[in-house]
């Protein structure tokens, strides 16, 4: 049975690609290569867990993509394999961890299971992290709640790319947030954002494919909107930073109400860094006086609540059966045949994948070969000619 | 010293009204109408203090402009004037109240309190109100939060008027959420959205300005963008509906992300009405058989959190106050001679309107003309021949 796409990434993926891997072979090569630059079997699974969730879900950007980005950190020190988690704050309800500066994936699945805990007996739990990096996609830490029943939540801050409503310069992350609520027969609603229009990556296929973007996703040097990927990658990939970059959801300037989408990513800069005590803003993702990467030091937020804090869980899960239900049966647009919910998307394509295995994309496949070469991992099915 | 619009809202109040009045008369005034209606003394007061402190932050939308709606209600009996609010379900930090049927703002405020107190206890409080009506704005309930160094958040399901992605129905409504968190020297940081692009007065506005919406506002009865506020105003308020409506924050489709806004519009449906057992999508403001306003049945979600639950409140201020220093001074955008965090125009408004009055619209000082007539309220500074 062929791979049906059910979404732009996947679509781009079977046109340039047709190699699936199954979602145990790839964990597996993920555990093996951070095993080999000193990461724990504990933290290189979690973290390999997070990348292959992503991958499954369909979301491509934040899949074994970033694998050689995490082992390029590892290598270069920005990034400690073996870190020192230390929760250094806490209260019965709250909680601060200090994740020592390793990858992102460990420490956060720490940070949700503490605010869970600390759910369970108290109804609501929440945890700050600092001294951070990168943690893959928010929904699968919001989505850890779901399997006991409860509400997650989860936000990040993230290296700088997103400019201000009337600003020029990046002063923001992509700053994504994610609630996921558990549902009953029509499945959960996990909504998993960034609070900019588009990720960076979104910019990156159309510079590729050599078209112009929409209005709204991104800024020139003097942070007028522009159609032009390539130029706006320039400034913002060049040696010397110059100005523009992404715009927050919703675009540029007031007209389209891109001052919400800058809020949301100020708000989640507030509660996932500066709750923790973490770096902020253009802060992150430092360099010292030669330009050697510094820790990152970003942060992160958890929480965790109880539908029967409120009212009887069996009845809400009722209700959002409903709710989800109305909505996708509502009239639709013309020329359009479904209406999605938060999530939805994503599981179906999860089962497909577990079925049918994860389509790699070239520039994917091409650094995993890189880097099973580089650091000696047996991995025969990456190499077409070894392929059974 | 005449009044200095900052805002549009604002602007267009001056051009079209030059009567300023001190919140203090125009609070006097909300009281003895809603008291005239049976509403008691003090939610009378909680509710007049509401909508005026919207006309003090320059949002004229929620303000006494509200007014005679929130009258309307209350003579149809669609508001119940002295509710039965009770507690129905509660834990440590948790609970649930019922508005019974009565004006948003006494329960929301009791909800609110109620949600402080269990922070100020537990360093987190979470509270759901159902059976409940208009609350008005949203940042007047997280802002309270404030006064007790505490980040508060509010949010609160409303009259649908948005269409999901892709469909063409209204099934829900403008969705509003608001997260305030206590700053030092720089001020708060204070978000109070809707997740819609813009609200339904947004679309009355270029109406009888004759203007063309921005794309990305609304759709017409096929869920296609429209640029035409007439006939979406048309759609919406004709007997019977047919479709079209508000863009949820991001526009159409997913080319500008409409989708996101879509998601947020749907969490907050989710933990303000789904979580409290409230009516919700297009099940709020039902209608008997005869066409009669039944209660709205809407809810509402209050929480509110305690700093040093996760680190020293006096370090979180300094990193605030640097965040919000560094985005307000980083580089202007061509045209642009000022960058804003969430809060800042609304307190530079309401220290000016504290100082020369509220400037009331010709719209709305007509209508509260009306009340004053036919409620018999005595309010001589309403009618120019009379002012002194």
């Amino acid at each position: 049975m062929p791979f049906q796409p059910l979404c732009e990434n996947s679509e781009t993926d079977m046109i340039n690609h047709p190699l699936h891997v199954s979602p145990d072979k790839l964990r597996d090569f993920c555990i093996a290569i951070l095993c080999s630059l000193g990461v724990s079997m504990g933290d290189a699974t979690t973290t390999a867990d997070v990348l292959v969730e992503a991958d499954l879900q369909g979301i491509d950007s934040h899949g074994v993509a970033r694998l050689s980005y995490y082992v390029h950190n590892l290598a270069s020190g920005r990034v400690v394999a073996k870190p020192k988690i230390q929760k250094i704050w806490e209260t019965p309800t709250t909680a601060t961890l200090d994740g020592g500066g390793g990858l992102g994936p460990p420490v956060s699945v720490k940070a949700m299971k503490l605010a869970i805990t600390k759910a369970k007996k108290y109804f609501v739990g929440m945890v700050a992290v600092r001294n951070s990096n990168h943690y893959g996609i928010a929904g699968y830490y919001s989505a850890l709640a779901i399997h006991e029943g409860m509400i997650g939540f989860s936000a990040t801050n993230s290296l700088t790319l997103v400019v201000p409503t009337f600003g020029s310069k990046i002063m923001l992350g992509t700053n994504p947030l994610s609630l996921a609520v558990p549902g009953g027969k029509r499945g959960n609603f996990i909504l998993d954002m960034a609070t900019s229009t588009v990720p960076i990556g979104k910019v990156e296929v159309f510079d590729r494919q050599g078209k112009e973007m929409p209005r709204g996703w991104a800024t020139d040097e003097f942070g007028q909107v522009t159609v032009n990927p390539s130029m706006v990658l320039h400034n913002i990939y060049r040696e010397q930073y110059c100005g523009g970059g992404l715009l927050p959801l919703g675009g540029e300037g007031e007209e389209t109400s891109g001052h919400k989408g800058y809020g949301l990513a100020v708000a989640v800069e507030i509660i996932s860094a500066l709750l923790a005590g973490a770096a902020y803003s253009d802060l992150v993702y430092p360099r010292d006086a030669e330009g050697k990467p510094l820790p990152a030091g970003i942060g992160h937020f958890f929480g965790a609540l109880r539908i029967d804090g409120f009212r009887d869980p069996v009845a809400f899960a009722q209700d959002l059966d409903d709710l989800l239900d109305r909505l996708r049966r509502s009239p639709k647009a013309t020329g359009r045949d479904r209406i999605f919910t938060a999530g939805e998307k994503e599981s179906e394509i999860r089962l497909q994948r577990s079925r049918n295995g994860i389509p790699l994309h070239a520039k994917v496949h091409a650094e995993l070969k890189k880097l099973a070469q580089e650091l000696e991992i047996p991995a025969p099915w990456l190499f077409p000619t070894m392929e059974v």
